[in-house]
């Protein structure tokens, strides 16, 4: 065995205990092949990380996001959601080259690294660019085509679903098994109903999973219950589209039948608080979805409304959110929000990882607590939820590979990724404007 | 003149414009001497600070906080607000010693000094040590005893106000003019009345400042509207607590009246988007209180109800709970967020600063733009609401002098004040368990 060693750390473990503890990892497999106090020293270790003063954590999951969307990061703020995706986000991206897809990825992936993030689900467009990416930075990923079909002829329609189906089958498996795809239909009301009907039997006969954006602003959620007299979520699964293996983004306006139907059916909420706070979309009811027993994972959503990737910005946020929204200051613990941003955004993209734990994938984040804004340490856990920045995050590792050592990237170019993003970034709102 | 150079950033306006410019200031007055393109040369600078690929910005104003509550960081998270205080906060308080204070006050400021905070209004007890600690750390600061009259006898309730009205007198003025001062009642519910009623009009005389928290939660509201049939704050205007020199904390809880006042009296409002949604208290009208002129300033409140006191993380929740609680998009944008953690709060709390200007004090944050999280710059106004951390800030000036250079603080010794403050804390909450 060739074993990675992470030295003299406190270990997070899924209980949300914490206890000292080194953990080594078999390169070979990528699986954490120990975890125990002093234990290193009983292994030949190829490669060793220091942990001292640090929380050996399991990366963060970013369960939603459109990664490729950093090469908008600032563009158009402060704007009303319609205006914002009309005048600005929809002609920029209309604009995208595959190239740019893969600098505006890769600038996403070293700032997701950075931050301490091993693992994404991604809905965009041009997924070759952007599984190259992620097979490049080592990361683990489930990508998706993202599916529009309004304002489309029946065969743009068509073309879309297909490169959706294509590209869902092609990659799968990809990147030695780390990344994973699945059916990314944008949402319920911007696929039309019989491409939605017919595209989602497909994926099913397929055993592909979906993913989709849910009941994110009333403005999404009143036409649909007007026309069908029913909720979207029943909508959704009238077109089988609430199954175990799916997840969807936001679940802002969920009713109590809603949340049921996510909890009997292991269907993931994906909860994206800066960018729902943003985008004046509304509280997601967190505490109560997790009462009902669904399975809720975090994401930042895209760069252009949160403005980063940082999962701790946004762990963060959906303690403080969930506290406001559930007018309960003990909602939402600092406990439950870890918890959705690892393991709970793993279960609910379907990828592994979000636990530390012997014979689990070595995907794990170390955190340095030795700042003074991290002083004193009455309660590390409150710290990772209240008081840690992406910033702190020492060593980034995910299937056993070193992708960031003492903050330095080791699987991408830094410089010439920034430099790239930023040149391809002006280059395209010149084109769209 | 002795010059201090700041050479080759990118220069933030007091309108929020951006240009390229070298401030010079004079180390004698501490104050900006001249902002301009390349005009460092014409100075024969005792001392430059590189601002290559950064932002030159005003000192982050936190304009209500209780700093050395940094003791108590993450002691006791995700708990009601009433049980918060009774079991967990108020007993541990109770065993503050005044080397505790100063131990908390120290560690907080140099996490302000590290996250681009120059000034700031504080409330607690024991002033003389933060004082002291101010003194020797270079920070601008309003400083008041918290004064609470309920639960004690006469003599105890008088003692309180009477350290309350001697603090006041004794520091304005304080470490070179650096420190002022305000009359700091509690909160109108937490003093009683007749104690209010008296000591506010010795500290009018006094041409004292008050400065108290209001209108946090429906739980402090609503029993004045039942108990005196007028809103908190027509109450405390009869108290004449509600003028030009004076500011509050929170602001939740306001109807359209209140505003109104406060925006006739030119009264200040301390916003916490953080504490609010932490404790659940609510979301204060910013845009409202906004466009009726009101002066708005930015508070971490302590570092127990946040959990840190970097004023990036406030703002940011400024502009995005702003957007929430106005149910728009376009709601408290980005410069409006700048606005007021720099220039609103510092005007709020009766301090200089807040801006960039030729003969304003020269208490400014450098912060470093290069970094992939903040590429591309297709906005840097809008990636210092959204995107930038408090790790970000390089250098930090107060009154002309180098509180931070390249991420050292100069002014404090960091290591000795994170131990000494680790050990106070650690040994503090043992006495109160
Ligand atoms: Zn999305
Ligand atoms: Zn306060």
């Amino acid at each position: 065995m060739n074993a990675l060693c992470i030295i003299g750390g406190r270990v997070l473990r899924p209980d949300c205990s914490v206890e000292n503890a080194d953990v080594v990892i078999d390169t070979d497999t990528g699986r954490i092949h120990d975890i125990g106090e002093d234990i290193a020293a009983d292994y030949d270790a190829a490669e060793t990380l220091d942990a001292d003063g640090c929380l050996v954590m399991p990366g963060l999951v970013n369960a939603h996001t459109h990664v490729a969307m950093t090469l908008l990061r600032g563009y158009a703020d402060d704007k009303p959601l319609d205006s914002w995706l009309r005048e600005d986000i929809w002609p920029a991206e209309a604009e995208l080259e595959p190239e740019d897809v893969r600098a505006g990825t890769e600038l996403g992936l070293i700032e997701m690294i950075r931050s301490g993030t091993t693992t994404f689900a991604d809905m965009y467009f041009e997924v070759p660019e952007i599984a190259a990416a992620v097979e490049a930075s080592g990361m683990r990923a489930r990508l998706g085509h993202g599916i529009v079909t309004v304002a489309k002829d029946d065969a743009e329609a068509a073309t879309d679903i297909e490169e959706g189906l294509r590209v869902a089958r092609e990659f799968d498996g990809a990147a030695d098994g780390r990344i994973h795809t699945a059916f990314m239909p944008h949402s319920l009301t911007t696929v039309d109903e019989k491409f939605l009907r017919e595209s989602v039997a497909t994926a099913r006969e397929n055993e592909i999973p979906l993913h989709f954006h849910a009941n994110e602003t009333t403005d999404e959620v009143d036409p649909i219950v007007e026309e069908r007299d029913q909720r979207p979520l029943a909508y959704a699964d009238e077109l089988g589209m609430v199954s175990e293996e799916d997840f969807l983004a936001h679940g802002v306006h969920v009713d109590a039948a809603e949340i049921e139907l996510l909890a009997e059916r292991g269907t993931g909420v994906i909860h994206c608080p800066a960018s729902n706070m943003k985008l004046a979309s509304g509280i997601a009811p967190v505490q109560q979805m997790l009462d009902a027993g669904v399975t809720v994972g975090i994401g930042t959503d895209g760069a252009a409304s949160n403005n980063d990737l940082d999962m701790f910005d946004e762990l963060r946020d959906a303690a403080m959110l969930g506290k406001l929204g559930a007018d309960d200051a003990s909602a939402v613990p600092a406990e439950a929000a870890i918890t959705a941003a690892t393991a709970g955004s793993a279960d609910a993209i379907g990828l592994p990882g979000g636990r530390i734990e012997e014979g689990g994938v070595a995907d794990i984040a170390v955190v340095d607590l030795d700042a003074p804004h991290l002083a004193p340490a009455h309660d590390v856990v409150s710290h990772l939820a209240y008081a840690v920045r992406g910033s702190d995050v020492r060593h980034t590792i995910c299937d056993g590979q070193i992708l960031m050592r003492d903050r330095e990237v080791l699987t991408l170019d830094e410089e010439e990724v920034v430099e790239t993003a930023c040149e391809r970034a002006m280059a395209l709102v010149e084109r769209a404007e």
